[in-house]
């Protein structure tokens, strides 16, 4: 059997790493005041028994798994029950509280790991001949259900894990340009090219546990698109395989060969086919990088500043700012005597702030990130500082700037956590113009609220800004509450509460975390049903049996069989 | 009738504006040296007269023009011969060749000026009824052929002018966005914009005579795309009108919702719909702007440092450098006694670049702009220096960079010139990244002459870098030859040379002219043959009745009926 990796098959991340508490004074206090919930009393639900999971038998034909292993070998076609189960789900809320709840409808048949494309393609035709359906698997970390089948799908269900495609095949110098496998996780790549002296500098939350063909195939973005720009700008050549042969993208910077088949493929969720590798920009490792922190006495001070920067001729490599409600949640995880807490559990800093006439209820928290020349990065960040300080806000150095990039990737172990003891939490992010940001925001928090009251429980929601533009910016908002009745049920209210926000205020349905089948009832609104329409018509004729990974992107009925 | 303007009917540009050698002393000198073609003795072709032009009758149902005319106007649906005319090609050299040769095989039937989108809706609507087929027009200054009807069309055929909707709708000043109407032209867009302290920053060559709708339509880039990006970049919303409905892109700086139906329209060329307005992303005015002169000793050197400058933390506005034979014509279109000449029909310059070392043949004319505030333009321009330096170069100050200003859209009056004395001159540009750059360039120069050769004319090819990225640039080559025998069988010996070499070695079949007919047989081998499929297969799903510009992009046999 194949050796790649895989998270926990019931949560985020490695076995033996979760959130801790303990080590930090101000968390338990907060979660109380925020949710009513007593971490020192509260009943901790422990890891579910997988012998407990109610697993289907696979539907195989013997005929069709022995095809599969004439291609990629007997040890790497499987049904082993783990294997399915691994490769049954993303990492969504839904997902994890379904694997909880031992409903795991439908879970894939088969999982196969080939090792190189002329396998994948195989594989792919095999699928197609037999009237199967294949969906491709990265890392698992997906959280808008592009990964899960069906339920209704009578069909054999194939995932095909690209764990094995994970090499840096060619490193073009002169042209800052990067051939590599589809199936290659954050830190693997990026170890890979750190050994040459470069970054491909894309960090998505979900670095550690996602991969390249995962962030392409549902348009991720990384902390620091501001300067190296989400997926869709870094990726330039691409390979695809389609039933029937390759779709290949050669990488040039720039063309007008007609409608983009870069961009269809971006986004594609496995309903074009496969993606195996990825031409992309990569840089030299910068001399310098730093991130400095800054407090804003309001949230609408704070977004001016980062439109105003984004105005500028500034040009950091990360504009994040959080609202008042976020600054609370980051004061309250910071471990004692360190960090945030160093400026803001002593009266120094809370001092100044008061004799700035700022009420500490509202400040909010903010990292400006510098990348370059030591001259560079001094000049970016005297051009930022002059914006900061005309928009009332002021800086507070590197040191919360140091703890923001040791626990960037962490805060998915915080959902499990929450999990654990009775409360569901999840985030949801768009991006809309700099004038609708704020009328946009309100929205959501107003709705959220009124959702919370709707399902009668006490919530919370808090947001920052991320990943700056031209004309505008993405919001990313993290919202959670303790489930009384079916949390499944409950939270359906308050996400969809959310979603339907966004799109009611000029924003798209989701940023960068890609449409899957949580996000689809909102496609149409966001893309106008005419659009909507083009996108079905496109994937019912490049994939008439609908074996591609069905049923993502578009909503559609439950069961058009049952009705 | 509609008051919308049109280009000359049998060339480029005004009426009464042309290019003149008069009072380029060297201008004949360099022509009777590189052509053979001595302009004092040249026979000049005078304008065709229209009288002469062999045009069909227009094929149409009273029923159907009286229902256009329903949704139009009286006035405003027409099949007057000149207008006709007018919208039966771009201004590509073919296209000019065959008016003039009389060749205008398949003219428009009808030419309707809809004044606004829900006209647009109907008239479509109409055409798709009918079984007719439609032609979007913008400025009409397509060079790919993505205007003109198939020849062996028997259905009626549409050319729909969006001349008529031309308005800024809206200006968001706040996010930088402004919502713009297809039909609007360079000039008239930016001066609306202008009255209002802001800019597009959009210059392609054809600015004077082309629209918004055609540049999102073709994938345009304009002069000083290194800052305000190519035109995929500035569009942020899009309306497109198709059977049916409007597909409704909101404007949102970026997004995950599935293959790009924003990406998916630009380029599109017609054959998804028409497109109605843009919400593009603008910039207020800056303070400062400035165009710099360079010279390299050799291309290979500007070419390393045009790749140094976009690694750098510099932002330039504009990188362009051309090759030593495009330089030469640069100095043979200068006016006696002002610009380049002034440095260099001198003694002074040339003995500096004597005295270094260089050989005057081999010299590269360079130019680098630069925006924002005097501080920036400043800092900017020191960052440039210090890397043309390294790289051997040597700045000239900003005299030829006005020059160049003044004339860069007067370029296409000079093909018309060459072809009123019987010699053929086109561009073709393609990009690559920067590894091949070279390679590439050698490969095409080679290409042509042999082409050259082959049809055994004197002929002269040139370049310059445009359009820096990250990871290539734009070669932007002209060339041109004195016709023998047929000018177009010639022309498509050195044409067809060019495109391949471009294919060949690592470059997109085109950076920003578009795919229409003239490009289409090179599209498979650019983007493969599974990627053309994926296009087809979109067009035909589409647009079932092959009512919307068909036979644009993808190449197809002359006539399925003839064979």
């Amino acid at each position: 059997m194949t050796d790649v990796q895989h998270m926990k098959w019931w949560g985020w991340g490695k076995e033996g790493v979760g959130f801790h508490w303990e080590d930090k004074p101000g968390f338990a206090p907060f979660v109380l005041d925020i949710l009513d919930l007593d971490l020192h009393d509260a009943a901790v639900v422990e890891k579910p028994a997988f012998e407990s999971l109610t697993i289907a038998n696979p539907v195989a034909e013997p005929a069709f798994v022995a095809a599969l292993a004439s291609i990629v070998g007997e040890d790497d076609v499987t049904s082993d029950p783990m294997e399915r189960v691994v490769h049954t789900f993303g990492k969504s809320l839904r997902d994890l509280v379904r694997i909880r709840q031992n409903r795991v409808d439908r879970v894939p048949d088969l999982v196969v790991y080939p090792e190189n494309e002329d396998e994948v393609q195989r594989v792919v035709d095999a699928v197609v001949a037999a009237d199967a359906v294949l969906i491709p698997f990265g890392g698992g970390s997906n959280i808008a259900g592009s990964l899960e089948a069906r339920a209704y799908e009578r069909r054999t269900i194939v995932s095909l894990d690209l764990g094995r495609l994970r090499k840096l095949i060619e490193l073009d110098e002169e042209s800052g340009l990067a051939r590599i496998q589809a199936g290659a996780l954050g830190p693997d790549l990026e170890q890979q090219l750190k050994e040459r002296g470069w970054t491909l500098g894309h960090f998505p939350d979900s670095f550690t546990h996602s991969t390249l063909g995962g962030w392409i195939a549902t348009r991720s973005s990384g902390m620091q698109s501001d300067k190296y720009g989400d997926i869709a700008d870094i990726v330039r050549g691409l390979r695809l395989v389609r039933p029937g042969g390759v779709v290949a993208i050669r990488p040039v910077p720039s063309t007008s060969t007609g409608p983009s088949l870069r961009e269809m493929i971006l986004g594609s969720e496995g309903r074009l086919g496969v993606i195996t590798e990825a031409t992309v920009q990569v840089h030299r490792i910068p001399a310098k990088r730093v991130i400095h922190a800054y407090f804003f006495p309001t949230w609408a001070k704070g977004l001016a500043a980062m439109q105003a920067i984004a105005e500028s001729d500034a040009t950091p490599i990360v504009t994040r700012v959080s609202d008042a409600r976020e600054t609370r949640f980051s004061m309250a995880t910071s471990k004692e005597r360190r960090g945030l807490d160093k400026f803001l559990a002593g009266t120094a800093l809370p001092g100044i702030m008061r004799a700035k006439g700022w009420n500490l209820d509202q400040i909010c928290l903010s990292f400006i990130g510098y990348e370059g020349s030591p001259e560079h990065v001094k000049r970016q960040k005297k051009l930022v500082d002059a914006i900061v300080r005309k928009h009332g806000g002021m800086g507070v150095g590197t040191g919360p700037g140091v703890l923001y990039d040791q626990k960037k990737f962490d805060t998915p172990y915080l959902r499990d956590f929450l999990l654990d003891r009775g409360a569901a939490g999840d985030v949801s992010e768009t991006a809309a113009p700099w004038s609708k940001l704020l009328p946009l925001y309100t929205a959501v928090v107003t709705a959220a609220n009124c959702a919370f009251a709707r399902i009668g429980r006490k919530g919370y929601i808090m947001c920052h800004l991320s990943h700056s533009y031209h004309s505008g910016a993405c919001l990313y908002f993290t919202f959670a509450f303790v489930a009384d009745q079916d949390m499944l049920t409950e939270y359906d209210v308050v996400k969809s509460a959310v979603q339907q926000a966004f799109v009611d205020n000029g924003g798209t349905l989701s940023h960068h975390h890609g449409v899957g089948v949580e996000h689809a009832p909102w496609l149409e609104q966001d893309v106008s049903p005419a659009g909507a329409q083009v996108l079905r018509v496109l994937f019912e004729a490049t994939d008439p049996g609908a074996n591609l990974n069905p049923g993502k992107i578009l909503d559609e009925v439950s069961d058009p069989v049952a009705g």
